[in-house]
């Protein structure tokens, strides 16, 4: 394929995918298929010579489009979103074509500063403490990791290097992997299963610490833990709270926990995944307050700020805790400005990806982004208006952004039941989570495109099954 | 901006990539600006309203252009190749208009399913042994991850796993951390950074293996350490091989290294990052032989295989050692098809990557991309002939692959002085390594569309530097 035909075919693929996020609605949801229907679709091996670009494009519909979870459908409330704008789209192919990739300056220059100048674009947005901006001298500053799991892990990994640090300067003898063999993570019981994972990764000790009635934790029982942990000779190293859970939105008391971070030398990791996108709306940002304490702190652009995934923002107050933890330059990465840019991630080779904040962020300005946050908050809250307005239901934990957890009032079977009617009638997508033992469903606010009526229709489909559930159960009592 | 603006600006845009594409020889390879060129050019803030469309498409050419290194340039010769190819990108465009994040098999079935098929294409395009293919019902298969670097980790990190459950069989008072303390992972000296810093992440030791005079691990080197460590007390677990080595793409002797893994229960990887692409071609597949030994292999098709950034292709022999080292599984990721997809990998988001693969597979034909392979290393083959006929240069390293490293007969200062004069007159681009002490220039066939014109005259213009060079110190001798 050369230029001329790129030009050809890559403007009939803008119309495609046009086409495919305009009438995105009519396709159903959730596909209906088995596990490994792909398979016997294609050919076993790669073939010998080209084949022709209509016959690729023809199997778009026949092979990958019956398997697609529709994440942009108006229907589409499972997880949390999946961001996607027009801008952020034409971005993406100029970044695609510029194909640099940026794991030092000199590698790209224009990648390097562009990312260091967005994040601070963005810090403002969301009025991070000074520390945090990365100015043309400050100590702290952001950078785009590709998942919130990396930022958790990136900074697990500098506190832990810290900690090895500090306490080998008052006990020279100890070991790195026996000082390891002492340390101990704390995140919150609700928190997402990356931070786990980061812990065991890291070879680090990780207690789950116990969330009050609105599955948040607490300073108390956060000092609690510690205190035990430190009385049985153990070295508290580092806090990763969440604001925001993944099950039902909840946010840990940081206001409450900084100070203990702080106080006992604890690295405090705040991932706001889904949530730091609304901390640009004033009215949101107090949820914020306590971030002062942090060492880092972690959202993800690419969940609810119109920026198509991968693009996770990450901050640090020290940029040296987290290049120091790591740093060793070969020759062949060497390069007179050493120290900007780099360093920062687990993966060297890196996407231009700020080129997607730079276009959103100047397409939309931040009006037009607090308008999208604000949009569907409100579409929420209109859910869960109707969700309450129905006594058969119940609402699961305070409904703050677009995240909306209810329950049929009754068994878990009963409601395991309703969401399995959900799934496979494919006109709406829905995942469960797990709330104080009760199966819950969430019903998250996804697609940039989704308006009140579809959430009435959602919630005219749920009642349906329901009823349908109920008049099923009605018969077999009675036969 | 709505569909019908995406319609006009992404076919604007599309004309925008393809004319970059086409004239960006014309544009200097290497920037001429210094660290912080870009803060000053853009405003400190975001706007708060919508800016217009056009004036973010002029500031592509006054601020991010001038700050390009353009990888894409046939006058680009630095680091390795980044792929890239039309049918890559416009599959691309597809994978971002979908914008499923496919985390699990629920979350997008198409994208989990098409990436195990298009592996083991790939894996068959290579000649993988019957182990590493997944088919229907095999034990190993592959996974696309986003670099090299994180394929190193995950399987140093499935390797420790499987490292502890063994020592734990017959010694289970032993804690994980005490075991951790002994473990030893092996690497060529000459392996890239990330292997290293795997380590440093694992929180386990890492030897480095010396070389031979072709800079390549023989099994001899490779068994006396490990004869040594167990001596010790400590447990060798772990050898990470290399198979084209970043600074002069050296081959480790996998076919003595792997029995001597097997032997002593080491995990094996192979990490051919660069050189794995060559493998599809039957001349060079020789330099696989011994892969039966290894326990996983990866290597980057998004260096040399025409596929965009990131795609970095791995297979393993048994899928449960990677799988079973990570998994945990909140309620909101279970779905009914558990066992297919997800879990191999840091991120626990991921794009639709294997779109790439499929694309390029079907447009170039596996003969379109052996003749790709052949052709760059015909044009590194004519490179080396150049060098080879000037007395005043030597080739470093054998040739093998496109890679070429050469260097001015004399000091290292004299060498280091040629480069920072190639880097300063920005007409061509390459980077240097350190080969027994020595200064080298790394000279690597990267771009497309780098044809021999450029080759011929890249080296004129490094001779036409080289005799300024001379010249100059004539006259300082002279003086």
């Amino acid at each position: 394929m050369d230029a001329e035909e790129f030009r050809r075919r890559g403007k009939e693929m803008i119309d495609y995918v046009a086409e495919y996020l305009e009438n995105v609605e009519q396709r159903p949801v959730y596909p209906d298929l088995e596990p490994g229907y792909l398979r016997s679709l294609i050919p076993s091996e790669a073939p010998l010579e080209p084949e022709s670009y209509e016959d690729i494009m023809k199997d778009m519909e026949r092979v990958i489009m019956p398997g697609i979870t529709h994440w942009h459908s108006p229907y589409f409330f499972a997880y949390f979103p999946a961001a996607s704008s027009y801008p952020a789209m034409l971005a993406d192919m100029l970044s695609t074509a510029i194909g640099c990739i940026g794991f030092s300056w000199a590698a790209s220059p224009a990648c390097t500063e562009l990312e260091t100048v967005m994040l601070d674009w963005l810090g403002k947005m969301l009025q991070l403490p000074e520390s945090f901006i990365a100015g043309t001298d400050g100590q702290g500053g952001g950078v785009i990791q590709g998942t919130a799991s990396e930022a958790t892990l990136m900074s697990l990994l500098a506190a832990r290097c810290k900690a090895v640090r500090r306490v080998q300067t008052y006990t020279s003898d100890k070991s790195e992997v026996e000082i390891f063999s002492q340390l101990v993570a704390y995140t919150s019981e609700q928190a997402h299963s990356s931070v786990e994972r980061a812990a065991l990764i890291g070879g680090v000790m990780i207690r789950k610490v116990p969330t009050d009635s609105n599955y948040a934790v607490r300073g108390d029982s956060l000092k609690k833990m510690v205190e035990e942990d430190k009385a049985a000779g153990l070295i508290p190293f580092y806090v990763c709270a969440t604001l925001g859970t993944t099950p039902s939105c909840a946010f840990d008391q940081i206001t409450e926990l900084g100070p203990i971070c702080n106080g006992e030398n604890m690295w405090m990791h705040i991932d706001a995944a889904y949530a730091g996108s609304a901390f640009i709306c004033p009215e949101f940002r107090p949820l914020l307050n306590g971030i002062e304490f942090a060492d880092s702190f972690n959202f993800n652009p690419h969940k609810w700020l119109l920026v198509n995934f991968d693009c996770s923002a990450m901050w640090v107050k020290k940029r040296t805790d987290i290049i120091g933890a790591f740093k060793m330059d070969p020759l062949y990465l060497k390069h007179e400005n050493q120290e900007s840019g780099g360093h920062w991630q687990i993966p060297l080779g890196r996407r231009f990806r700020s080129l997607k904040l730079w276009f959103v962020f100047r397409m939309y300005g931040l009006q037009g982004l607090q308008a999208h946050i604000r949009k569907q908050v409100a579409l929420a809250k209109e859910f869960e208006s109707l969700v309450r307005a129905d006594k058969r239901f119940e609402i699961c934990a305070e409904v703050v952004l677009g995240l909306v957890c209810f329950r049929l009032k009754g068994s878990n079977e009963l409601n395991q039941n309703l969401l399995k009617k959900i799934t496979n009638s494919r006109e709406i997508h829905l995942v469960p989570c797990q709330l104080s033992g009760r199966f819950v469903l969430r019903f998250v606010i996804c697609a940039r495109t989704t308006e009140s009526r579809h959430i009435q229709q959602a919630w005219q489909h749920i009642t349906q099954l329901t009823f349908e559930g109920l008049q099923f159960q009605l018969l077999t009592i009675k036969y």
